[in-house]
């Protein structure tokens, strides 16, 4: 795929009569592949293996537990007070304790670090452990705590994970491809270095699949992760590293990447909460990426949590330094308290939100409805107000989505993979299936081509949001829905490979509205047994009913909902999952 | 141009197998044109002709009468009490008067709208001319404020004039093409919605070339419009009938679009303050355009004036109206006023400007170096410091910046002409020319070019960025410079059709940066001689130095300086141009 620079320039040679000699335009690949793929990672998965500290190795348990949320507390590894500190669920708090000096920056991180390297034995969740960097990183806060008496930043002693997509200084991204083994990043993405900047440990990346644009993770170089409620189940992705080691408490707060419901519905699988910021409200300069330079459809970045405060605490951190001068796309809009506050939703006092059972495409499986359910009645019994919420021409905006993906995404992919030779995966089944997804369309169109895509999806843009300021007239609030209710997939986490999609997703980052996870239920095959169905939506509506044939199949799996917001409104989308959340607890 | 809709979905079907029948991705004409293109421009001019209400016909002068701008005050059409209202060129004081209900708004119509019939018919500006429509409107503000007490909005009884782009229900918007003869708008634009609910008075739209894509405004609808300075010079484009009607005070604000320098252009060339806001400050839905959807490098809406005071009362109208709830592209972003005050600045007590004496790709003729000079004399004598901008890599935005435009631009352009069967113009000297502009490269990219281009330019964009904040280690204030001053173009208003591209104006909507337009002096052949020069820094910049071949074809031609400052600080921008302009003023 990458081809000789002068083959662009000359096409438009025209334009650029002043230049005395060509501009670069089309990039070269940076790093040359001595070996084969196979060498490469037999090579990077050695170095994996021994970058695990020796004395964390535990005694694995045989493949038929299927839940492993248990064995970090059995496994006699973590003292109590680790016990206590990874288990502790409120990321403020936690800060709290690392700003009094309570618990030492070093004493945190040892914590987490041992439960990640548990949580990896047990799910293949990481792909760079650098724990020794980490407590250096924390030795050298403390340190900083105890001759000034002040923290570094708001983020003093935090351990936080990363996507293997967010370069760090002198480490490895891989991103999944065997050919980018070997690539050394010169300099932390401006993400890693507001992170230190607010005073975080970085300690471990997360795995992903390849391309980035599966809701599953799995990879050639670093295989499959497995969903730590049921190992046969998947994690989810893209972030699906990210969604497990948070979920096994093997860190309180990790940053993922959301192009179609990438940082969702792994946090949805995993029983977390999820942000899906809006475009370039979180700074992504200096990551790598999939399909890179496609501005139509941008990827984002976001964290997830067991903890919303610990959402709300990053967003606050990262946006508090200002991002727009060190990312050139990051929008200069510094956190708005008012928003949290929720003044233009009335203070939050009643709030009425809609209900978006199905999509119109695909009706979920009963343990999403069954989820929705339980939130309509917990919102109704705090007082708030609920609608049924009409789907408008998802499968429009579906439609126009996959075509704006497929434009160049083959080209993209290919471009990475034959610089070591690696298959490109055709599904998320493994090497072998060679039935191509919906993803490696390799019809491309023209640049006028996706101009008319891309006008025909601003059209469709306009008539959402009309429709939902149109449902004033539905809510007796006087404003329009204050949020949607909607599940995060059709599905609660599903056999490995087995991925239909990311639909109830992908809609929102179409419409670039703000949308944030958060748990509900677990599948409980005793009241989510499957509904007799002959009349389907559509084919895949039909192929989706039928993968739900037994539900002891998805036992334990966690069944988690979003709440939808606007454009750029993580502030008020974030009070409102509170509220959500709250009222689910009672 | 037009093709069948399946193709497309031929092509991306594997993506839409839940649609049970294909999605239009690609737009259908929406007129079909029965005549020739020649009937229906004949049509249009005789249509236009007899929309000017035959009171206001003047007598012409001969055509080597060049500076036209004298004449409505010598016409004797304009009362005392309309040449006061229309050369107050102070809209908040206009707005004052109007508010105290000291003039009437069906008065300041009737005056702005008959100074505009004038300018017309010296200077052929004017598209579409809605004096009835306009008074009806006034007559009804007037009777607002009589009954109610109070202006319906902050805008209430100012006349605005708007670029033929921005649609206005049960109107045509041609923008200079034959093939959109006839198109009526069946709904307002978000703007004209928002101008109305701010109380404004819509009377006049304006004059474009052909495809939006030239800095000077000709078409083969509407014709020519002349610069009123000197008939001989261009008004800029494309919004060039805004520049030209501004600058004659047949309108006391305006709005064009700029997505290469086609506000600030006209601006310039007339004398006036221009803004280009950064991407979607102010609503573009609903208004019609060219390469629409394409999104790497949007077009934007910003307003024209005579008055500084005009261009922040507009932005703060308009973005107080919270946009984001009428157009989906739209930022959240308030008017900040702590922003407008410059509390990133120091305050604005001492600010520090960068001075781009050239981009190091073309030099300024005299008159713009002198404009330079005098700026930064004024400057320094206000206790402001002024440092050298050392321009970067300006030649590679360029190159990619025509790239992006050049992809599907033909394609686009030849869509709407095919339907009428109307010439694509080559150049902006006359339907004869056929050496083809570097706009109308044809040869295309695909869509993963595309991105490649645009991951060079994100790249492009950090640096710059990363180079702005160095300057901190020049400026002395502790801050990297709080703005540049910057040409325009590299010459005053040239003679007709010899423009040589928008490279001044076009790299900040590359980098996406606010820019604000300030007029400065007058062609002066006895201060702006020629000077000799025998190396030259690229093709481009012998050409453009040939151009200057006499300063008395460029006499009394205005010229202005931009004020760039970053993405989204419309309001810094506003107030720090005041300071600049100020400080001219001495």
């Amino acid at each position: 795929m990458p081809r000789p620079q002068s083959a662009l320039f000359s096409k438009t040679r025209l334009a650029f009569s002043y230049l005395s000699s060509p501009p670069t335009l089309l990039s070269v690949p940076e790093v040359k592949m001595p070996g084969n793929w196979q060498e490469l990672i037999a090579d990077k998965q050695q170095r994996r293996e021994a970058s695990i500290p020796k004395e964390w190795i535990i005694q694995l348990p045989s493949d038929d537990v299927l839940d492993v949320t248990p064995i970090p507390r059995e496994s006699g590894l973590l003292s109590a007070k680790e016990l206590e500190i990874t288990e502790l669920d409120n990321v403020p708090l936690l800060l709290k304790n690392l700003a009094s000096g309570e618990w030492s920056a070093v004493e945190v991180t040892t914590a987490f670090a041992k439960r990640a390297v548990i949580a990896h034995q047990l799910t293949n969740c990481l792909t760079e452990i650098f724990i020794d960097r980490a407590l250096e990183r924390a030795a050298w806060l403390d340190e900083q705590l105890k001759t000034t008496g002040k923290v570094v930043g708001p983020l003093h002693g935090l351990p936080i994970s990363l996507k293997d997509q967010i370069t760090i200084k002198g480490l490895e991204t891989t991103m999944g491809y065997a050919s980018w083994i070997g690539k050394y990043a010169d300099k932390d993405a401006t993400l890693t270095e507001i992170l230190y900047e607010c005073g975080a440990v970085l300690y471990v990346r997360t795995n992903v699949p390849q391309t980035l644009m599966y809701p599953e993770t799995y990879n050639l170089v670093f295989g499959r992760t497995l969903n730590p409620y049921n190992r046969k189940l998947t994690s989810g992705g893209s972030s699906g590293g990210e969604g497990v080691l948070i979920a096994m408490r093997g860190s309180p707060l990790g940053v993922g990447s959301d192009i179609g419901g990438s940082v969702r519905i792994p946090a949805a699988h995993n029983g977390l909460y999820g942000l899906r910021p809006s475009y370039n409200r979180i700074p992504y300069q200096g990551a790598v990426n999939s399909q890179e330079g496609q501005d139509s459809l941008p990827s984002v970045l976001g964290p997830l949590s067991n903890d919303l405060g610990g959402i709300k605490t990053f967003v606050q951190s990262v946006v508090g330094r200002k991002p727009w001068y060190k990312d050139p796309l990051a929008v200069r809009k510094p956190w708005v308290e008012e928003e949290y506050q929720l003044v233009e939703h009335g203070g939050g006092k009643k709030l009425c939100f809609g209900i978006l059972w199905n999509d119109g495409v695909i009706v979920p499986h009963p343990p999403v409805t069954r989820a929705l359910e339980m939130t309509k009645k917990a919102l109704l019994a705090a007082g708030h107000e609920v609608v049924e919420w009409k789907p408008y021409k998802h499968a429009e905006m579906y439609a126009i989505t996959g075509a704006m993906w497929t434009a160049g995404g083959v080209a993209d992919y290919t471009a990475v993979t034959s610089l070591s030779g690696e298959p490109l995966l055709y599904s998320m089944e493994g090497p072998d299936d060679t039935k191509r997804s919906l993803y490696l369309s390799q019809e491309s169109i023209s640049v006028f081509e996706l101009w008319e895509l891309q006008k025909k999806r601003i059209a469709l843009r306009k008539e959402y949001l009309d429709y939902w300021q149109s449902s004033v007239k539905l809510t007796g609030t006087g404003r329009p829905v204050d949020a949607l209710i909607s599940p995060v997939a059709p599905y609660a986490p599903h056999p490995h490979g087995k991925n239909q999609g990311a639909e109830y997703t992908m809609i929102w980052n179409s419409y670039d509205y703000s949308a944030c996870t958060f748990p509900v239920t677990k599948v409980d095959p005793s009241l989510d047994q499957p509904q007799p169905r002959s009349e389907f939506l559509s084919e895949k509506d039909e192929m989706i009913y039928k993968l739900y044939d037994s539900p002891e199949t998805y036992k334990n799996g966690p069944v988690s909902l979003q709440l939808v917001g606007r454009t750029l409104e993580e502030e008020a989308v974030i009070r409102m999952t509170e509220i959500v959340s709250g009222s689910l607890r009672g």
